[in-house]
This record gives structure tokens, C-alpha cells and sequence, in this order.
């Protein structure tokens, strides 16, 4: 029988997380939703973070799911807990698995770095879990909440990109960090200024290669999980909660020209469409 | 017997306008919401913004009031005829201020900038409007979706704002306009960096004057307006959908130093406090 993934987001950004899971599960089915009417979350408070969560999750469970991906790092950073005991199937979200990359290659004194929206920095669970795992690391977090807009303008390099990145990141350089951890589904469009800014020498960290190995893992058993080279998993439905033609064209971006036709929820907590 | 005048925003923004019609009207009392789980506005549909508009116009019109104040251009520019429908006491928006203060220091030929949120923007009703009573103006609109996280970051001034406001504003410098509307009430804080890059000819449009004056004109008659230089209105109630905490931070400063206590609305729909 084909298996159901669930995968919700506070916008577009999840759709990053959803072409990876795409390439390592081509035999498993996909339902979207992207919350477009309430994002961002970042800038939010933990209960109304919370609330929303369990709304995608509550709307995303009624579609018989056989797991249940959260693509939203303020989500993860705060509803984690709460969106396991709510649901019946199993639950990723996008911390362990970023924190297992990042750990696997460092060394025990090692300096990373944790850029996110400002609700992930204030949970302070990158930084607690990474420490759990290596203790006598250091590790500096900071919130970039220019980064979601610059990306949703669709602006990824020139002298604005450059001279926000610097702001934000002068004092990583100055702390000679390892790696950095892209705590938001967004910040991989900026990797490259980024990664010009603080130098080839510090490893850049995206979540979402790493939830869709460990995906395949829960949903085939497979300990040697690889992207598939000629199938993709197929999407049954991208729900929205604000309408979709604006979701469609930048959906169809981000999935290379996949075509997106999106169904909008006018209400999430009905359940309405 | 004391008139009760309400006030409502996506989030912060309407602060600036409540603090000139508390200057304005001195024997009115007030009450704000600030739809801060939701915000911003800018960023959303048309739909979800007439259906947020409306629930905020629920909400307030449960505290039976004289006057309604649309203070978020975004909601202006897309609700306010709906709103006008809905409401059983007057109701003051964005935009026809804006317009009456610039098409009276102009002259027929001149070019107008017009620039806010990208929902106001395509809305297109400033540049409607305009052409209705100076029909030989030219009227350049431009969306700046950067400008409000900048403020919401509290940068308002040096090299990041500076290259900014150049991506954004540089058409109308070569279009040499004489007026700028600032179609959003987070933009006047970065009045100074504007100015600056446009010159000192340029006169830039602020709505939050214009707004009180015309709510004077309704609710004294007044024709005459004018600030009070010793007392304020009385604000009976902040209420705002997220967390209470930051939001008091904020406007206090916005607001001189005056003590904010906001009150945190569960669920606008169901008015549960």
C-alpha cells in the first residue's frame, strides 16, 4: 500500500523540505499545506506558534497520514512536543536531524553557529540539544529577520544581500565558528553570499536533506537512504490558507518547474475548503 | 458625554496615528487592536484581507463606538468600503487624507510617488483616486516590501537602509517627482534616510496628521484643528491577538514613554477575552 507524508510549513518555505522528501520517497504520496494566511510564525509568540501548529496538524491528520513532516523550524523550535502528542503517526521536524549533521563532523571544542527567525533563537533548542550532544562546544545563536524578506523578494546576492549578511554574521567570523546551522527553510537561498561572507572553510548546515533521509528510514527501513534518480514521490494535494495563484508561480520556482495548482482552505479550523 | 473612538491595525503600525488623534482629541476616549497573531497584512490576499478587516471591525464595534479609524493603509486600500458597510458610526481610512493633503500643495503637471505594501500597491486606489482630483498628474506607485521589517528591526538609518531605499527609489529620483505618499504607517520612520536620498524638494507625505484632523472635523465640527498642547485622549483598552509582552515594549516607546498594558484577545471571532 502506498504511505501518505503529511508536510506542513508557515508558508513557501517548506516546499524546500517537500522536493527533497519528493527524490528519497518516490514510492510515497505527499499532502502540502502552507499556512500563506497567518505567515510568518517567526515573529510570533510560543502560544500562538502553538495554536497554529495544531490547527496544520489537526487539518493535515484528517488525511490518514503515515507520517507527518513539520518543515517549519518555529514550529519544530516550539510545537514539537505537543504536535507528537496530538498526532497518531509518527512526527519529524527539522532540529534532530540538522543537529545529527552537525555533530557527525565536529570536533568536541568546536564553535557553530545557529541562524534563525527570532521565535527558533529565543527556544534556545538548537543550542540546548547541540550541547547535549557535544558538550564542550560552543555555540552562538542569532535571529535574522531580514533574511525571510530579502529571499521572499526574491533578492539572493548584490550589495543589499551583502551588507545585511554582514550584520548579521560579523560577529560568527570574528568567533572563527566551524559550521553554521540555516535554522529556516529560507536561508538556503542566501548559502551562497553566506557562504562568501564567512569563507569556504565553514560548513553550511540545511535541515533538509537530512529530514529526508531520516524520512525514508521511519518509512522503508533503509539505513542507506539515497535520492532516487529517475521517480519522485507524487503530491496529492498543496492546500493554502491564503489564495494560491501567488503561492502557484513561486511554488513552481522552487519545485523546478513542477506544475503547483494549489487549493486555498477558507477556514483551517473547520477543516472547510 | 465622552465619545468613544476605535482604532485598529495589522499590528504596530496604527500606533502613530493613535498618538495624533489622542493629541486631537483630548476629551475622546479610545480603544486599539492591533491584529498582531496575523500580522502583517501587506503581504496577503485581497480575501483574507477583507476577512481579517472585518473580524477586527466586529471586535471593535462591541464597544459601541462614535468613530471607527481604519489606521493600516493595507486594510484601507482593500476593505474599507466593506467596513463602511459593516459599521453603524463613521468611519475614517488611510487614503483620502493622504490625498487631500498632497492635491493641495499641488500643481496639475506634477509627478507623485506613491509607495507601501505590495497588497496596497496593487490595489491601485491611491493612484485612482489621485488622478480623480488632479487628473493631469503623473502617479508612479511602487511596492517596498523591505521597509517594514527594517523598522520592525528598529534599523532606520546607515549603509543597509541606505542601499534600500536606492534599490527601491531611484526611478523616482530620474522621474523627479515633488511628492512622495508614504502609503504605510511604518514608513515614517524612515522619513530621514528617504528624504536624504530623494532631497529636501521632495515633500513626503505622512497620513497620521491628516487622519486626526479629519476625525476632529467629525466629532467636534471643528474646522479649525489643531493639536492640544496639555492633555491627551484617554486609551481604555489596548487589545492586540498575539503575546501581550512585546507588543507593550514597542509601543511604549512609540508612544513617548506612555504606559502600555495590552490585553491579549484569544480568538478575534469569538471576542473571548
Amino acid at each position: 500500500m502506498i504511505k501518505r507524508i503529511g508536510v506542513f510549513d508557515s508558508g513557501l518555505g517548506g516546499l524546500t523540505v517537500l522536493r527533497e522528501l519528493r527524490d528519497y520517497l518516490p514510492n510515497c504520496d505527499f499532502v502540502y499545506l502552507g499556512d500563506t494566511a497567518r505567515t510568518p510564525y517567526g515573529s510570533k509568540s510560543r502560544s500562538t506558534i502553538v495554536r497554529y501548529s495544531l490547527e496544520c496538524t489537526q487539518f493535515l491528520l484528517t488525511h490518514e497520514l503515515d507520517l507527518l513532516v513539520v518543515a517549519c523550524n518555529t514550529a519544530s523550535s516550539w510545537a514539537l512536543d505537543v504536535i507528537k502528542e496530538e498526532a497518531s503517526c509518527p512526527v519529524i521536524g527539522t532540529i534532530e536531524p540538522a543537529i545529527r549533521l552537525v555533530t557527525g563532523h565536529s570536533a568536541p571544542g568546536d564553535t557553530i553557529g545557529v541562524i534563525g527567525t527570532a521565535a527558533t533563537v529565543s527556544s534556545s533548542v538548537y543550542e540546548t540539544q547541540l550541547k547535549n550532544q557535544l558538550p564542550n562546544a560552543k555555540v552562538i545563536s542569532k535571529a535574522c529577520p531580514l533574511f525571510v524578506p530579502l529571499v521572499e523578494e526574491g533578492i539572493f546576492e548584490g550589495e543589499i544581500v551583502d551588507s545585511i549578511v554582514a550584520h548579521y554574521l560579523s560577529s560568527y567570523k570574528e568567533a572563527q565558528i566551524k559550521a553554521l546551522i540555516l535554522a529556516c527553510t529560507h536561508y538556503p537561498l542566501l548559502t551562497n553570499a553566506i557562504s562568501n561572507f564567512l569563507g569556504k572553510d565553514v560548513r553550511i548546515i540545511e535541515c533538509s536533506k537530512a529530514m529526508a533521509e531520516e524520512a525514508k528510514l521511519l518509512i522503508e527501513g533503509d539505513v542507506n537512504a539515497a535520492p532516487s534518480t529517475s521517480t519522485r514521490g507524487r503530491v496529492e494535494h498543496y492546500f493554502v490558507t491564503d489564495e494560491v495563484s501567488k503561492f502557484n508561480g513561486l511554488a513552481r520556482l522552487l519545485l523546478n518547474g513542477h506544475l503547483v495548482e494549489a487549493v486555498k482552505i477558507e477556514n483551517l479550523t473547520s477543516g472547510r475548503v
